[in-house]
């Protein structure tokens, strides 16, 4: 299958998550997946960060898979508490030392940020053959869906990983939470879409034990653990768990395994219009009993995963790792 | 303990539900409640239509417990979409001769809607003696808390059947969904509130079965089992269901035994300023991980019930219902 | 014609804004006026302060007019910002001094808020005979409503002061803003209304002048003169005006002489749903050229004053007060 | 001074305003004015149909100054009820024969939206040298703010036709309106910006009379005539105006003269979050004297125009249009 990552990557950088590099790397070592382009995008970390990243990565692999700069801030939500929130928790949390061994990449200056348009020409020029796994906020796909009429109808399927429904300890998520007006644009398209929700992959786990199975075993799967290792670390502290979600890397390894989870069909919005829970992602049944105010007569359902078998997307993540960089994917469309 | 019963009761009622009964019947039939009074509201059923039924139950075995009109309408939500879901399904699904051999309580005309001020007087003069079991749409109790300063601090403890959480086919209940407005005055206020939600009333069934064991045992058995009978057919026929949920009656249940339930302490607040969600329940956990754009420093958490013990629920409803209407709860606060 | 007058009175709080005392003193002073009840309410002062000025002013001319209580408090808008604003502004500008010579009302205590009932109950029992003059937020009148089904079709019409239109230093006023759901509830009923915006009452102007022609003419006088100085002077202070802005009592002037002012119809109703700007007022035409997104089908227009004539409206106001109070308006309906 | 005009010009279009190509004629025949680029968005007509008038218009005198399309749609804003409105009133009201003598221009196909990544490139690539004329929905520029970091900060200033103040005839304009999500964007953005609302851009007037004064002088006069002629049939008959209002042009000739209108400070804003006024602009004085619940810490404030003076307008553009087309404006920046 062919596949756009669009990604607010940030392995490497002192208190980012990981997940979109254990996604990326498990693209890479799927020869199932052809990886068309990178658009990277802020949330985690800055749309710079992210890119410098995702070309740090590829750079080590020698790959030359492009990588396009996206949005720098969300659609409509103001970027300071999130970045406050995002970017200083490690410092305020004095967990920076973490992150210590690990090689940072060089910041990247002066990129146009073409990552909409590009993702839209790609998605026009190939209508229903190229889908896009998004596993940041999703301000990219917004705006290519107003750039370019029907790119909705053009991509193939859109995995998404955001949202979290009724998890009281979360009232919104980083992704759709994080730029809800990209949100309710992309889940009021016409798009395809699977979504993979907190609910769903916080059921995952990966711990250090996982990774002692990695250690030592490829190039890839030594720098995967380097700055996983980190983020689990840190993780553990700040949120008291054993090992680390496998948020993004859950929507690739559904893509590559339907078995792994189930899933129902739901309308899908994010609130937008309220003080209170802008940012608060719903869902409703296709036929509720009770729907008042509501119109769902023109939205199109969504894919929600549910029960992830956790022992199975483990076992799926490591086998594929252990093979390493699958070089088959280069030969993609646009080359 | 000393009670007042705020209800959208309609029991008799063609499509109106019954659980409001059913509390009702709970309350006069158990001793360790002294019930100071009735105050009707429009829900389920109109306020004048559930002042009329109230009248009519208690004159059944007259009982001179004071009853009282309340709120015509919600504050804010516009009534007709409800009043034309509520009132005429069970014409529209053509179910309305379940209800022919019941005999229809004489709606009264010309009443004063003085519940809030009747409450609010009895709360201000009796502090932190008085509790209130809230079972339809908090109209009357949010004009009393705007009418009397310091209500919710004087009122012992409100228990609350409403909201829904994350229920994908209820995006919003009959009694937070009809006056989000109140809810969210009632949740936002200083008072020690329990809350029976959807969530756990759902969890709850009571079967023809059920009735079974309660028939010709005695008159209030016998008036209740009517009412009930045909709207489980009603509901059985309407929603699939073999029984009917108890809703109303569980918060009675669990102020008489704190066991049949168990509970979760969460911030709860009803969404008003949403075009799409107007109406929708949410809850947050006192210490959420992500819960930026929350002000919840001012904010009483609320006990949510969960995981309902049925059998447990069902026996001590009947046990009592056996036993016939009780006495003892004339001498109450204000005679 | 009878009237209720449901106001926030303040005249003799040190930082109160003194026209609803003019108000008060106008319908007094004017025999077509039947004052069958004064209700009050929280807004410029809190409710229980507006009660006891109100009893403190009928009593120095022992006139028996019933006073009733009112709200506590705005439905939903939060009342801690507000009331930092209006109630501690003098001191914060150390200006309290002002009012230092007035003799302050004793607050009363322990009072039932029962205005919304009483004034519900007059309006059903007199069928459009009885109008309101809402000079302070609509706190009363929109419990009233809720309470009393039809009431709005059975009031003869409601005079209110409050809203502003596109006035950008007012992004909303002291009654619509201090409660927007009330204003809203009473904006979208059935009742017959005409507005006194502050568009319209801020081309008024009382100054110290006009007080001159009124000083030691009758005890009316002089006891409005003395609370009206001390609010010139802060007004003067605060606001950079001449002398003070006859908001109320323009709407009491407009219900005896017509030709104070013009008006248009407008559908007017004040933002709820807005976390930028919750509490302003708007007006639409009743056929706008772009209404796209409205729903005025089953709106009421309501008459919004403009142009006002301030030399005839003084003139008005002076005429009346100089005669002093008029006797004839106690055989109202209600005794 | 360097620009670039984003437009939804649609002169040629059937029931299209005209305003967009008196605008850019003006700014043909202005020599001051060294025009970039134009970029095309969808607005009163679509971004493709914007697109295909302007490459019309340019080929017509073979000016080879670039063309990007832009956004397709609104960021959030549906757009059915929008584009039922604008392109089919002219169908409803059986006046398209208007059009029927001009001749329309080719609607192209398959064209790359680029128009937000060309107008950021060349903004960030020419700090504070570029200025922006913006007289259709701000989608465009919104995207561009979005995808480049401090275009704001580099862009030289913003001129803007949009927003109405209190006409309670247009609840919103049909550029603000159209993209209220776009508009907030841009008008809380550090940009420096000159609005031109409705409420002064409707002190102007352009009749036929004046466009007699026009005819047959050169080519450009005569395009503009044609399309203009049936635009002032079409808006004297649907709006009852003696001519035509000149909304856009007034933003290029307070360029060229900024004599031609005062103007006030204030800080604007679009209500994104409300059911009923969504799109509703407002403004608010540097210093509100009441602001309770506004944040105005960080709002750059806006030049907001005023008071017109018609006749120099029309002076100024009669002036100008005579002289025809300015060949200077070809030595950009960008060449």
């Amino acid at each position: 299958m062919h596949l756009i990552l669009d990604t607010d990557i940030g392995n490497g950088i002192a208190g980012a998550n990981t997940d979109d590099g254990l996604a990326l790397a498990l693209i890479l070592a799927s020869k199932e997946i052809k990886l068309e382009m990178i658009s990277t995008v802020s949330g985690n970390v800055s749309n710079i960060i992210a890119y410098s990243v995702a070309k740090h990565f590829l750079k080590l692999w020698n790959l030359n898979i492009p990588v396009y700069l996206g949005a720098n801030s969300a659609l409509k939500e103001p970027m300071k508490p999130w970045r406050d929130r995002l970017d200083n928790s490690v410092k305020k949390q004095n967990l920076k030392s973490l992150w210590d061994t690990i090689k940072k990449p060089k910041i990247m200056k002066n990129i146009i940020p073409n990552a909409p348009l590009k993702m839209g020409e790609l998605i026009m020029q190939n209508p229903k053959k190229i889908s896009i796994c998004a596993i940041g906020p999703l301000t990219n796909i917004a705006i290519a869906m107003r750039l370019f009429k029907d790119f909705d109808k053009n991509v193939k399927e859109i995995h998404i990983m955001g949202g979290s429904f009724d998890m009281p300890s979360y009232i919104k998520d980083t992704n759709f939470g994080f730029d809800p007006e990209a949100a309710n644009i992309v889940l009021n398209s016409k798009a395809k879409i699977v979504l993979a929700p907190y609910n769903a992959t916080m059921q995952t786990l990966l711990t250090h034990k996982d990774l002692d199975e990695l250690e030592n075993k490829n190039e890839l799967c030594n720098y995967l653990i380097q700055t996983l290792r980190a983020w689990i670390y840190y993780a553990s502290h700040t949120r008291g768990t054993k090992g680390t979600w496998i948020h993004d890397a859950l929507s690739v390894a559904y893509m590559l395994d339907e078995s792994i989870a189930e899933f129902d069909e739901y309308f899908v919005d994010v609130v937008c219009d309220s003080s209170l829970v802008r940012g608060l992602a719903y869902r409703v049944e296709k036929e509720p009993k009770l729907s008042l105010g509501l119109n769902l007569k023109e939205k199109r359902s969504v894919k929600v995963l549910k029960n992830i078998n956790n022992p199975k997307l483990l076992e799926l993540i490591k086998t594929r790792l252990l093979k390493g960089i699958c070089y088959k994917n280069y030969k993609n469309i646009t080359t």
